[in-house]
Formats: structure tokens, sequence, C-alpha cells
């Protein structure tokens, strides 16, 4: 437990908040997004590299050690308006460090300009990209943090009615899934978030949808999506976010539909957490937990036991 | 993913059911619990020996190699009507082995002869027991199957209001945690569940009740409880259960009341499905998660992080 360290990010993140509380523009957004994450700590133990995957930028992230067999799908958080594969290289590097698994962060078009569904095209057509150039989907696993981790949601749910293999798991960090934002949490976090307002939300949400209706299954998959068939799902989640029950409702709904799914909920901690490994013990735990995840999703090839007894 | 041996382990149960469906004896069910559990892999790796510990027999398990600092305190599963440590041995050995730690499983008494709060009684005496020896609480976890998943929650919950430290963790498989059977599980799983009818709960359940109030939160802290304070929880449970629902609402209470909580559902799995480690690759996975869980509450005296970011 360390109620110190919880109590010291929030007040960090209060501190770092915009003075004028206003709705920003997307040049604010977005260097105030990569002037933030560029603080965190990205871990030993991984290289990087620029690459394509789909036709779209991607950073490719390795281990240095021997990697092991398994891929990670990994989609930046921001609101889909602002980050890229570099602002969440702290949480892919850890995932990478952790698994030993190779990662592919995926640079997908952003909003305002290029609003829903052009993000999802994108992530779609990375994953289309690994399985094309023969990767086997049991040895893929989604990861995503905010957005991101909506947008593993939605690209296993556009997977699934292509006609895809799905992969073997998916990992979301604080997602974002739903865009009617009727979640509780909504109103009963609102002041004890020390990140996001509803209004702030609602600020970059309008650039996505660009007047699209948000009572759909890709933009609100929490409230409206048939989660049938889906990978096992780890969702973790800040008790102290207005997101909170994006993640809640998704874990009823994913447990109705017949999906493994880990609901796993830290109190006292903001939105995305885990990018505070290294200087929060809760942090770096969590990260052991989605990696133990992750790792048991990835079999290299064992014969499955039989139920002898 | 293992759906052949998801599908083996519900049939196996199926097949072991009493052929009467009434109501039977309480020898009758003891019998037939000791024999059920019988089957169950014991893990290598983990010594046994008799003990005593707050009044009551308990069975000491420790891991054959070095053990690590930590102790489990361990509540067997059976309706608060059957089972003892020895049928529970194989939950409590693969934990031992797993985390390294040493354990208690305690032998409380048994409704009918003992209703409620006789178990209660018993496993708190167990925990002073521990402290009164010198164990330091936060080296120390709770965990249980059923009946006593729901004694590891009530433990807890007892010990709070008695003013004493709590520990650092607890791990309850399947807990029972709902004396007034409102779940919607206990409707929606109804034949769904290969082991459990609503009737046979309420056989026991009567037995452990003795006229008492279910409305109490001592035996239903999944609806009626305060949950403020208690160390971190981790829920495992099966979605084929009449019980799943004790373990979503106590969920989204502690959640309520500040609790690190992970609730970790397995989709086509049974009551304790983790009994069936060796067998159901599930069952060992789960183990490994509650193993993490329990090794990351119990630290060897680390100096906290600060957060300096």
């Amino acid at each position: 437990m360390s109620k110190e360290q919880r109590a010291q990010v929030d007040a960090l993140l209060r501190r770092l908040r915009p003075e004028d509380p206003g709705p920003q523009s997307v040049e604010a957004l977005r260097a105030g997004f990569r002037a933030l994450m560029s603080r965190m700590i990205v871990p030993d133990g991984i290289r990087t590299a620029q690459t394509e995957l789909g036709g779209r930028p991607a950073l490719r992230v390795d281990p240095e050690d021997t990697p092991r067999p398994g891929t990670i799908l990994y989609f930046h958080g921001g609101a889909w308006v602002f980050g890229s594969p570099e602002t969440a290289l702290c949480l892919t590097g850890h995932l990478v460090a952790r698994t030993g698994f190779a990662a592919y962060s995926v640079d997908y078009r952003l909003a305002p300009e290029h609003p829903f569904p052009a993000a999802i095209e994108d992530t779609l057509s990375a994953y289309r990209a690994l399985l094309d150039s023969g990767h086997d989907p049991s040895a893929i696993v989604f990861a995503g943090d905010s957005a991101g981790g909506g947008l593993a949601v939605t690209t296993c749910l556009t997977a699934r009615d292509a006609g895809l293999p799905l992969p073997a798991a998916v990992v979301a960090f604080s997602p974002g899934l739903d865009a009617t934002r009727t979640g509780e949490s909504m109103r009963t976090k609102e002041g004890i978030d020390p990140i996001f307002t509803r209004a702030a939300l609602d600020h970059t949400g309008a650039m996505y949808l660009a007047g699209q209706d948000p009572r759909q299954p890709l933009l609100s998959p929490a409230v409206l999506a048939d989660l049938t068939g889906l990978p096992p799902l780890l969702l973790q989640v800040g008790a102290n976010e207005i997101l909170l029950d994006d993640s809640t409702r998704l874990a009823a709904r994913a447990r109705d539909a017949g999906v493994d799914v880990v609901l796993d909920v830290t109190a006292d901690v903001p939105h995305v957490f885990q990018c505070f490994a290294g200087v929060l013990d809760e942090a770096d735990e969590a990260l052991d937990r989605a990696a133990l995840f992750l790792s048991q999703r990835v079999r290299s090839g064992d014969a499955p036991r039989t139920a002898a007894a």
C-alpha cells in the first residue's frame, strides 16, 4: 500500500493542469500532452525503430534480450485527437520489457482532421498487415490506453465482424468506451478525477464524432456492442476517474457475453496511472499483472491438457 | 483457451452429482464432499503437519523449498457444513507452492452442530493467535474458497471492527457472500451451474442460519456490509455459478468503499474451478494470478518509492 505515493501523484497532476480551464486548441492539446508524457519513465531494456504497418507509420519496440514469441499491437491514448506512439512509449515499453514480446505501436490518424472511424480503419489495417505477413493470431495481443484502450476493444469487434481470426487477448488501461457518457462515474467522480472534466471530454469527443451519432457500437461499446466471441479481456482502471464506469459496464457486458474478463480497479489513482511506473508502486504492480495476463494467453505451442480427473 | 477442457470438467461434475436430487443428510454431504475432493490433485513441493491455532485444529502447509516471508491464513469451503483443511489441500497447497509462503488452514466449527457465528469466532481466534505469536499483519494474507471465501471477507470485517490490524490482502475463490440469495445469478445461472441449485444452497444455508436473520453484514456482506478499510481483494469466480453475483456485487461495493479490487471472472467454468489445477489450464492460470496478487501485497521490507516525477 502506498497511500502517500497515490496522494503525491494526484497532487502532481492537479499542479500540471492548465491554468485556464476553458477549451484548448488542438495545437495546445497536442503540445501539452507531449510535454506531460515526456516526464514519464521509459524503461531500460528495450529498443525502438520507426517502421510502417498497414499503410501508417508505427513504432516497433523490441526487448533488448532475446524476445519471446508474441506480438503486442499497441494503440496509444489521447482522446483520438492527440498523442502518438512516442507519448505512450512508457506503457508500451514496460509491457515489452515485462513480457519479452515485440510490439508495434500504431500511429493511427487523429481527429479533428480525421474523425471516426478513421482511427479504427487504421488499427484494423495494422492488424491485417500483421496477419498478412504471417503472424499467428494466437500469438498477437492488443493493448492500449485511454482512447487506445477503446481502440483495442473496437478493433477486435471490427476484426470479428470482418471474419478475421481474433487476437489472443486484450489489455486496456482506463479505456474510453462510451461516447454517450452515460456512466454514473461521469457524475460521481467529477472533481475527484484530477485530469478530466466532463466538459474537456466533450470538447475532444466532438472532434472525433464530427456530428456523428454517439449511439453506435464502435463509439460506445460499453453500452451498445455485442461482445460475443471476444478474447480474454483485462481492464485496469483507477477509481478516481470519470471514465471508471466505461470499464465496469464493459466488464459486466463481457461477462454476460461469455468472455473471460478481469476487472482490475485500483483505489485513489488517476486515469492511466500505469504511466507512473517507477514512482508509484501500484503502477508497477498493475503492469506486472498485465504482463502475466498477456503471457498466459500467448502459449508457445504447449499441448493442451485433457481433463482426466 | 481450453474450450474442450472446460466442457470436460462440466460434464464430469454433472456425472458425479448424486442421483437423488433431494436434500442429503449431513453425513452424506460430508462423505460425498470428502470423496469428491480426494480426486483433486495436491501439488508436489509442499509439506503438511497437524497443529493448533487459536484453540482449533489447523493444518500447517509449508513449501518444501526455503519459504519466503509471508503467511496465508486459509479457510476451506463446504457451505459452513462440510469440508476440512484436508478437502481444501489442493487449493492451499497450490497457493503455498506458488507463493513460497507458509499456510495455516483452520478447522473451524461447522453447522448444524455450530451455526453462525461459530465459524467466524474460530477464524478470528486463529488470526488473533497469529498476531499474538508475533506475526506481522502486513505479511499475513487471508484466502479461502466458497464458504471459506466468505469467511476470508467476514473475518476481515470482524477484525476491523475489533480494532485489530488487517491482513495485507484477501483472495477469495467463488466466495459465498449473500445469505439473502438476491443475486440475479441465482436465477440466471440455475441449470447452467453444474454443482449447485438454489434448493441445495437453502438446505445447507438453513443449517448455518439456524433461524437467524440472513440480513446481517456478516451473513450477507455482498449486499449489507460496510467494506471501508478492507485490504486489496481478489475475487475469482466462474461464470457458470449461481454464486457469480455474490462476487460481482461485493466487488462493486468494495470499489465504492475505496478498496483495491480485482474481479476475475472465467467463462464456462464451475464453482471453485481452481481445484482442477493440473487438468484445466484456466485453473492453473487463475492460481498463478492469485499467487502474483498475494506476492505483490507481501513486501519484504522494501523502502517505498516516492513520487518524484
